[in-house]
């Protein structure tokens, strides 16, 4: 049956390549929740877009499971749709005609013995049909609290069951737990039928060029290691900033806020990343194993009072527009106190980093969107300045930006053109998009390679997930006993005391 | 008589700005030497530029001294038409009457003892009809070996007389000597008459900004002198690349060669900025002992067969056209030996650079008009690498352009985007241009003022200029030995040797 499968080739791939990305062997992938958004935006894209590339297996099959009574061809049409809405490569009928054949639907709910059974069947026909070779990954785009009961399913029916021929894997998105008990007892849940090394958690800010720079950065340089430690550095600030709000959302995000929704998942990534000390290899294990050491070594830095910052923004003017507060959002409860700004300040106890504050901050409805790590230096020491025009020295500072426009910029100082020896900073600039001609693949297209390779390397295992809720637990702590956030403005860099807790220590926030 | 003389003021401008230039005080130049080129197309357009920026005292007065049969309105109408064709702001002509009121012309030549009885009354009467105050500075753009005779007729005329009154400043242009013997000579002949602290050797090099600029980044900033020294930096390069020939000037290069007109001068005040010490202050004592210290570790490094490089262009097509050879330029001896290609290898027996060699060169009728200096960095550690698609990690680079396009560039390996960690070399660039609305003094309006304010920063003194000599005589003798230089196509980037003088330790020459 699968002797006539060809995938799609590039022309101008030339196997022998090593830097080409692997391709994925026989397999096929399940998605749960594939009616939502995130399963048509960006799911059923990627997919196609990695066919396109030449990189899934011939016989790939993707099935999807829901409430909505579909046929195959009703299923198959919506990937379709989907594909041709969002898809990022040229539309390819011959692509496509491969990838369809291989597209599967199963109606049911998640408590429906005889959907799951149904299910286990269908896999097992792509076996057959299509030589997916028993190899399954099952997408859990679905709410957490539907985990026990799918794994669950999944065991009974006997599709979780692997063996050294054929592999099964579960892709779970965050939120992974709400604290660190909820988060232990998710993991206990996922743990029970998949084993750790088979969980992946998406995490899509890691499957981001950018992200992965950092590595290339930090160690494929002799220039920036020599100085990223606390002789050098004064501080390290990690900002993800939306400038939209939250309408449509409360559902998923009131009494969940932007703690738990970016800094303890996203950002404590980047802090990771940033922070760590050199692995010896880029193996998954080698790099989990410096991610779970300097998340150890890292706690929120009290007084939270002082030294964390948690604001809900308001009504008001944005860009032109009038722009309702969360209170006022559809679906949030009038008096909630889910907060829409955090700032919190961290310490990593290292001998890299001793003495160097980390500040964190993640919000919405901010004056711009953009994310980065910012590494600021110390600044010089002044005295050959002290007679000439140069007041004050300004401060270094390597900026990764993360998203948009993503690369680095370096920011120091330089001599004023004239007659007199004035100092004024400036700025240098590397723009991934400039740079190469290769484009980025997008963040889901990776993750969902790599899921399918089996390459663990850009998902948070279980212990990072503990630490990090581990970290933020005591933060979220304090602020249940602190009653409303602090009201901010829309378009605004947060509320008062996001200033305060770097004004403390005589620093302030980049205005990226 | 000087009541009626108004400095042209910038309304713009706020005097107590102490960013703002310092304006010289009332004083005269006298050019020797004024029917050359460079006083023509540098001196006195950048005269005219300083008066244009309010930067010259009201009264100011210009003398030129040539054997030429002119008027004083003549050589006006000289300056007038120079100012015209060259100068770099725009032509006022209030600016031009206040100027031109203070020219004068003295006709004579160097041994003619009434011509410079003459230009002493010239001088004493200018200090009453303009307000000069006894302040005179003599500009020899005259050979080498006219200066004896010259600074001899400015002391039996009592013109070099000074007191704390007034002050008296000699400015000479290089080469300053041939050798360190004639060096000292040299230095004797001139300070027989001007005590050290009034001599200012011009090296225009030094007063463009991004040279200036060096000391700003070194020490301005905590980014780049951690990595400043022997443990990160593998290597230095300093380039200076000439794209045309010798045309036209075989009276002052043939016997000279490249390593006098440029390496000795040019080429070791940059190493010296780029591996000095930080001085405590920008003031010139602090600064040129630093200098002196550099300097004084610093000797070529044998043996010379293989550490340096010797060349002379031949005749051949460059860009199109077909250029002669150096023998065949006119003016040249058939038979010289003078390179127009030199390259050498320095060390500098510092705590800080030991082992970390410094590449010089300078040449004719290379590849590109360019000046640079490359700090390359040792490779990082490949070990993190080794499992990925990078095979080699590339080098670091910090390049400070000189010229053209002033500036900085950063090279540093960044991964390429895509699913494997493949890292390859990009890089960032800063310019002077694009980054400050302030535009660059030329270099010779720099100088002119540094020279009337006594502000001797920028000017190489006695015994760096001695230092230099003793750092390339032993080269020099050693090329004496060596017959006829290697020939090497127009175009290129020098000959063999260049390359291997490099090769022998596993390096090349960045090719900018």
């Amino acid at each position: 049956m699968t002797s006539g499968l060809r995938a799609w080739r590039n022309p101008l791939r030339d196997e022998r390549d090593k830097r080409l990305p692997r391709i994925a062997g026989p397999c096929g992938l399940v998605i749960f929740g594939v009616t939502g958004d995130l399963s048509r935006k960006k799911l059923m894209p990627a997919i196609y877009d990695l066919a396109n590339r030449g990189l899934l297996p011939p016989g790939f099959a993707l099935t999807g499971f829901a409430r909505r009574d579909w046929a195959n061809e009703d299923f198959g049409e919506v990937v379709h749709q989907a594909i041709k809405d969002h898809a990022r490569t040229p539309y390819r009928p011959e692509v496509w005609a491969q990838l369809s054949e291989g597209i599967r639907f199963v109606q049911g709910t998640f408590d429906d013995d005889n959907a799951f059974d149904e299910l286990a069947r269908t896999v097992r026909e792509l076996d057959e049909q299509r030589g997916t070779g028993g190899n399954h990954a099952f997408y859990l785009s679905i709410p957490p609290g539907a985990f026990p009961v799918v794994t669950k399913q999944l065991a009974r029916s006997g599709l979780a069951a692997q063996d050294s021929e054929q592999w099964r894997r579960v892709v779970i998105e965050k939120p992974f737990g709400h604290d660190l008990r909820s988060a232990k007892e998710l993991n206990n849940v996922v743990n029970d039928v998949f084993p750790e090394e088979s969980v992946f958690r998406i995490d899509h800010y890691l499957g981001k060029e950018t992200v992965q720079n950092i590595l290339a950065l930090r160690f494929a340089n002799q220039l920036f290691e020599p100085i990223w430690n606390a002789n050098y550095v004064d501080h390290v600030q990690i900002t993800m900033a939306e400038d939209i709000g939250l309408g449509g959302r409360a559902g998923y995000y009131d009494g969940i806020g932007a703690a738990r929704d970016v800094i303890q998942n996203h950002l404590l990534q980047l802090l990771a990343l940033t922070a760590m000390e050199e692995p010896v290899s880029f193996h998954p294990r080698a790099l989990r194993a410096e991610k779970v050491k300097v998340l150890s070594a890292t706690r929120a830095q009290g007084p939270f009072d002082e030294t964390t910052s948690r604001g809900q923004y308001t009504g008001g003017w944005q860009g032109g527009q009038k722009v309702p507060g969360l209170l006022e959002e559809g679906g949030f409860a009038p008096d909630s106190i889910t907060e829409t700004y955090a700032g919190i300040t961290l310490e990593v106890n290292t001998r890299r980093w001793a003495g160097v504050p980390f500040y964190l901050r993640h919000g919405k409805r901010l004056g711009r969107k953009v994310t980065e790590i910012a590494v600021v230096f110390k600044r010089a020491p002044h005295l050959p300045f002290d007679s000439t025009a140069t007041e004050e020295l300004g401060e270094n500072a390597l900026v990764i930006r993360v998203q948009p426009d993503e690369g680095v910029t370096m920011r120091f100082g330089s001599k004023v053109p004239g007659n007199t020896m004035e100092v004024r900073d400036v700025t240098m600039d590397f723009g991934y998009g400039h740079a190469f001609t290769e484009s980025s693949p997008e963040a889901y297209e990776r993750l969902i390679l790599d899921v399918l390779l089996g390459e663990p390397s850009l998902f948070p295992m279980n212990e990072e997930v503990e630490l990090s809720w581990q970290i933020l637990d005591p933060v979220l702590k304090h602020w249940e006993s602190q009653g409303a956030p602090e009201p901010y403005a829309p378009g605004s860099w947060g509320p008062p005391s996001a200033d305060a807790m770097l004004a403390r220590t005589g620093r302030h926030w980049r205005r990226p």
